[in-house]
C-alpha cells in the first residue's frame, strides 16, 4: 500500500494509473477565494503535454483538465478540489509484453514483488503519466501563489541532457520557453538537437540535470527539524520518477569547499540584510534567507528502450526484452514542468504553515526600530 | 513554528537546544516486546559523541543516555519511549558575541527573521548537537531491526573530505572502526589526519561526503508515490544540519548516462532475481528491489571559522565576525553516525508500514508455484 | 481550509459539493489482492440512495459511482482508489432563497463567515449529499474487511425516532432491511411511519437516535492514547452531518452508576476470556475486548422546514426563512448506512494498523502455555 | 503500538507510566514569543492534584513540571517545549496482585491481549496519571490563547455525580473554585460531599457529568469536513480516560426534538448576527458560530473498588479480585481540569489552523459594506 499524499497545509494526493479511465489530484487545504478555472490549469498541462515534438513520446492525449469540485463561480471555496484527466489514448496493445517481462529499471519488478499484483498496462502507478496529476495541482498552487505572494517566481529549465551541458555565459531565461528542451541557451538548444535526434534514432535514451530556481520567495519559509524548506523540496523532486539525485546551492561539490570559501557574506541594505554570494542556495537551518532558492536535480535515463536488455518474466524464466513502444528518449524534459508544479505546491504550504504557525510575515525585523 | 517529528509509524520527535537543560528524543510506533536498555542506546551516542578525539569539538559532554518511559523490564511496551539526555557541559560564555551578531553561512539569521526570537547559546535548536537525539532514537531502530529483520545493516561512512578521497581498490568496512574519519581506507585515514589537522591549526573547516550503504533490506520496501523508499531516506539526510545534497545509485551522474549504460539486467537465480549491477542504488519506483541501498551525501563546511567575514548585527549594523569557541573543523565526520540512526529509522518504519499495509513478506513471489 | 481525509493507515478523502459536477472519496491505503468493483459498491450506495420511499428527499439520484483508478481485473492494487459520482439531478432553481438567507440551525452562516463564500446550492459541501462518498469508501473498507476478518459485521440500526422508540424485547436485526426506517422491531416501524407520515405532512423534521453494532472484532484493536478505536468511532460518528452526540456502552448512563454495578465480570471459557456483561461497549482503555462494540448517537432534526424562522440576509438584513424544496423528514434514517460505512472504514483503518504496529493476531495468549 | 499525538498543527504527544520514572508532554507547533514558564504551567497542574482532599486518590505527587525545552528567557522560541514531570511517590507494593490478574473494568486486560506485555504498576501507560501530561500541555495552550485570543474562556464543570444532579437555577460559576467537586452550586456541593463520603467508606466508586463551554470563541473556527471543531472536541473527551460519551449542544436528546424546536433563529444586531437560543451547542456545520461552545461528557466510575468481583489471572485461572491502594472514589472530579486542558489545547489548535488555512480573522462580513 501506499502513501500518495504530500504537503502538510496545502495538501494533493494524486490518484490514477497510466492507462485506466482517468488520473488526477485531490487537493485539499487550498484558501478560498483563490481565482482559478481549468483554463489557468490548463496551460500548465499544455507544458507538460506529451506528443508535441518529436523528443517526446509520441502518444497523444487531450490532457484536458475537469475540476470537479471546490471552485464556485471561479474562485476557490476553500473545499476540496478535484481535478480529473480522462485517459483517452490507451493503446494497451503496445504493452503486451511487459505484462510478462520485467524493464530492467524500471518499477515493474518491484511493484509486483510489493503487491503481488500490478496494473502493467503502461507502467499503472508508476508511468510518468502520474506526473500530469502534479502539474494540475501545481497549477492551483500557481493560483494561490500569485494571490498571496505575487513576487514569487518558480522556474526550472534543463542545464546537461547526457554528455551535453550549457553555457552559463550565454544564459537567458527568456530563452526556456523558445525550446523544446527548456534550456536557457539558445545555442544549446541546436547542438542538443542533433544529440537527442541521434539517441533517439538508435532507440536509446539519457539522462538529464534540471536547475529549480524559486525567486522572491521571502525569508523565513521552512520549518525545522523535519518540514526544513530544502528538505521539503528535495523530497518533492526525490518523488519524481528516475530521479536519482538532489542538491541545493553549492550542492554535491560542497563536500570540497572550505569553510572561508562557502560562507555568504553579510552587509546591511535599505531594505534589510544584503548576501553577497548564495553558496547556500538560498536556506540556511532549512530557514528560507530571502535570496533565490537553487536546486538541481539528475533525471535517469528512461529504461524502456530498443536495445535488447536481459531480464526474467513473472514466472521466473529468463528472457531478453527490447521496449518498443512511444517512449521518451529524455524523460527529464518533461520533469521540467513537473519539477515547476512541485516546488509551487511545496512553497505555498510553507506560506500557509508560516502564516498559521508563525503569523503574517517576518516576526524578527534587522535593523533600527 | 515547526514540524519536528519524522516517520509514518515508527515516529520520532525530537526536542531540545544546545544549552536547555536537556535535549531527547520521543519515539512513538516502537513494537512491543522489543529488547532494548540505556547500555545498548548508549553504544550508539558514544561513537557520535564530541570531545573524543581532536578533530571534533572540544566540547565534553557525558551524553548519557535516560530513558523515560515505554520500556518495562527490557522490554518496549509498546508505548511512547522518551529518550533524555541532560546537558551538562554549558559553557555559555563562549556564545557571547553570537548573541548580537549573524554567523555567516548559519541557521542565526533566519531563525531570527522567522521566529523574532532565538537561543542562540551555542546555535540553539540549529545546533548539530540536536542530533545526538537522532542518534539515541535511532538505537531504539536498530534495536527493533535486530529483532524484525536480523540480517538489515545500516552502514554509513566517509567516502570523501574538502579535497581528499578514498581508493575505492583499499575499500574495507572493518576500517571504518579504526580510524576518527570513520572512512573504509586505512592509506586514507592517515592521509587526511594530516589534511584536517592543517586546517584546524589554520581556523578553517571543511566538507565532506558520506556514503551509506543498507545491506540485506528485503525487496518491497517503499510507499509510492510521496512515501518512496529512497524520498524517505532522502529527506531524512537532507534534514541533517550542513546536508546540501543526495543521491542514490548512479545519483547525479545518471544525467549524463545513457538508457543502455543505466539498466540493471535481471536473471533467475535459484533464490530469486539476481541483478547484474546496481545503477538504481537498490531502489526502483520507490521500492525497495533487495539489492544493497546505496546513496551518498554532502555535508558543507562549518561555518564558524576564525578567519573574519563580514556580517551584521541584530540591530542592521555592520560588522565582523570571528567564531571563537569550539567547533568541529569537518562537521562532516560526526554526520556519520547520525546518517546510520535516520537510516535506521527509515527502513524500520517502512517495515511496519509495509507489514500494515501489504502484509508480512513479499506478495509477488517470481518464479514456477 | 479544510481537512477532509479521515482514517490513519485506510485514509479516505471525500470531495465535492451537492451541486457541483460531481462528488466522491480518494481512498488511499486499501491492501492490494482484495476484490472489489463498482457493483460491490454499489450495493452500499444503494442503500442510502434518496427519493426510495417518502420518508427521504425526493431528490432523484441516481448515485452511480464509478472506479477510476487503483482495480484492475477486478482486484484493488494497492495504489489509491478513486470512486466518483456524478450529480444529475441538480435543480438549482429549488434553492434560490438561500443563496441570500442563512437557514437557522444550517452551516450556511458559518461557511460564509469562515470562508468568505460558499456554494450555496444545495447546501454546497455541507449537503448530507457528501455522505454518499462515504458510503462508497465504506464499501471498499467492506470489501476488504470480508477479505482479512470475514466473522466481522457492522451493523447499523434506528432505536429512536422523535419521541418514538422500539421495544428491545421484539429486537430482531432481521427486520432492519424490510422497513425504510431501519428499524430492528417490526411494530415499531408501523408506529413510526404514522408518525413520521404526519410530521412531513406539516413539513416539519424530527431527530434520531442511532445505534451501531460491530460483532467479531478481534481483542486488541485501538490505539492509546489518542488513537483509541472508540474515540475514532466516535469522531467518526461526530463528523456525521447533524449528530450531536455519541456514546458507548453504558455511555451518557454511566455518570449515575456505581462501580460494582459497571465492571463486567470475567471468568475463563474453552476459548480465551469470558466477559459477563458489556457495559463497557466492547472497549476497554480505547482497545477492543473482543466483545460486540456498541454504540449510539443522536441526529438532530434537520433545519430545512416549512415553519417560518426569523433570520438574516447576507446583507445583514432580518428576514423570515421557509425552506421549500425536497428534504427529509429525518435525516437519521439516511444516517444508518453513512454510520455503517464510517465503522466499517475505522475498524479495517485499526486492524491494518495492529498489523503494521504490533503484528499480526493477538500478541498476548491468556492462559496456560 | 500506538498513536500518543493529539492536534494538526498545535500537536501534543504525551509520554509516560503511571509508575516509571517520569511522564510528561511534547509540545510541537506553539507559536513563538508566548509568555509562559513553569510556573503558570504549576497553576493548571495544582488544580488537577491528587491528595489534596479525601475524595481523590491519596497518592501525594508532588507533581511539578519541569521545562526542558523550547522556552528561552521566558518565551516559547517556536522549537519543541519538553514539559516533564518526575514521578516521585512510587509506592509498587501497593499494586502486586494487579501483576497477575485483570481488574474488571479496567485496560488491564486489553493492554497484555493486544501487546503481550504491560507495566502493571498503577495501570501503566492506561492510568489517569497519564492526564498531568495533558494538563500540563493545557498550560502553554492557555499561556497562547491569552496572547492570541484573550477574551476566549475554557471552563469545565461537573454537573452531576452518581444519581446527584445540580439545579441550575442556582448555577454560578464563582462556585466552582470553591469546592473539591468543581460543582457551580454551592447547596449540591455540600449534599454531594456527603453522597461521596457514603461511597467512599463502602469502598465503592460512582459516574460523573461534566460540563465544558467555551466562551468568547470567534465564529469560523472548525475545518470541515472531518476537523469539524465538534468532532475534535468529542475526541479529546472520549480520549480522558474512562469517559463513556459526549455531546455538544441539545446532544443526545435531540434525537427527540422536532425541527421547529432546534432552530436557533437569528437576527441582526448591532456587532453582528445574534442567536436567539443555543440548540447547536455553538457549532453549525462543524465551525463555531460565535456563541458558547457547549458539550458534556460522562465518566463511568472507576473499576478499582472494594467490592470483590470475578475475574482471571494472566495465567487463565479464574479468581477474585478486591483493589485495595489508593483510588478515586469518583475519577470524574479529576477530570475536569484535564477536560479544560484538553478543550484549550483543540481551540488553539484551531484557532492557528485557521490562520494558516483561511487568514487572519472572519472572511465572509455580514452586513452592508
Amino acid at each position: 500500500m501506499s502513501l500518495n499524499t504530500f504537503g502538510h497545509l496545502f495538501r494533493v494526493t494524486t490518484w490514477g494509473e497510466s492507462h485506466g479511465p482517468a488520473l488526477g489530484a485531490t487537493v485539499d487545504g487550498c484558501p478560498p477565494g483563490i481565482e482559478v478555472d481549468a483554463e489557468a490549469i490548463q496551460v500548465w498541462l499544455d507544458r507538460r503535454k506529451p506528443g508535441q515534438n518529436k523528443y517526446t513520446t509520441q502518444r497523444r492525449e487531450a490532457d484536458e483538465v475537469e475540476i470537479l469540485s471546490g471552485v464556485f463561480e471561479g474562485q476557490t471555496t476553500g473545499t476540496p478540489i478535484q481535478l480529473m484527466i480522462r485517459n483517452t489514448d490507451q493503446r494497451s496493445k503496445d504493452y503486451g509484453e511487459i505484462a510478462e517481462k520485467f524493464r530492467p529499471g524500471h518499477a515493474d519488478i518491484t511493484y509486483w514483488q510489493k503487491y503481488g499484483i500490478r496494473d502493467y498496462r503502461g507502467g499503472g502507478r508508476s508511468s510518468a503519466r502520474e506526473t500530469a496529476a502534479r502539474v494540475a495541482a501545481g497549477g492551483v498552487a500557481r493560483a494561490a501563489l500569485s494571490a498571496l505572494a505575487p513576487q514569487m517566481k518558480v522556474t526550472a529549465y534543463m542545464v546537461q541532457m547526457g554528455e551535453r551541458g550549457i553555457d552559463r555565459s550565454r544564459f537567458d531565461l527568456d530563452e526556456v520557453g523558445r525550446n523544446p528542451f527548456w534550456v536557457p541557451d539558445a545555442a544549446a538548444a541546436e547542438d542538443w538537437a542533433g544529440y537527442l535526434d541521434a539517441l533517439r534514432k538508435e532507440g536509446n535514451s539519457v539522462g538529464a540535470m534540471i536547475e529549480l530556481a524559486v525567486s522572491g520567495a521571502p525569508a523565513g519559509l521552512g520549518a525545522p527539524i523535519y518540514g526544513k524548506i530544502d528538505t521539503d523540496l528535495a523530497a518533492a523532486m526525490m518523488s519524481i520518477n528516475a530521479v536519482k539525485g538532489v542538491e541545493i546551492g553549492e550542492g554535491m561539490a560542497a563536500a570540497a569547499l572550505k569553510g572561508d570559501e562557502n560562507a555568504d557574506e553579510i552587509t546591511m541594505g535599505p531594505d534589510g540584510p544584503v548576501f553577497h554570494s548564495n553558496h547556500s542556495g538560498g536556506v540556511l537551518g532549512g530557514i528560507s534567507t530571502g535570496q533565490d532558492i537553487v536546486l538541481r536535480f539528475a533525471v535517469k535515463p528512461t529504461s524502456s528502450i530498443l536495445t535488447p536488455r536481459r531480464t526474467i518474466t513473472k514466472d521466473g524464466a529468463d528472457a531478453e526484452i527490447v521496449t518498443k513502444g512511444r517512449h521518451d528518449p529524455c524523460v527529464g524534459i518533461r520533469a521540467v514542468p513537473v519539477a515547476e508544479a512541485m516546488a509551487a505546491c511545496v512553497m505555498l504550504d510553507h506560506l500557509l504553515l508560516n502564516r498559521g504557525q508563525v503569523g503574517e510575515g517576518l516576526r524578527g525585523r534587522i535593523g533600527p526600530a
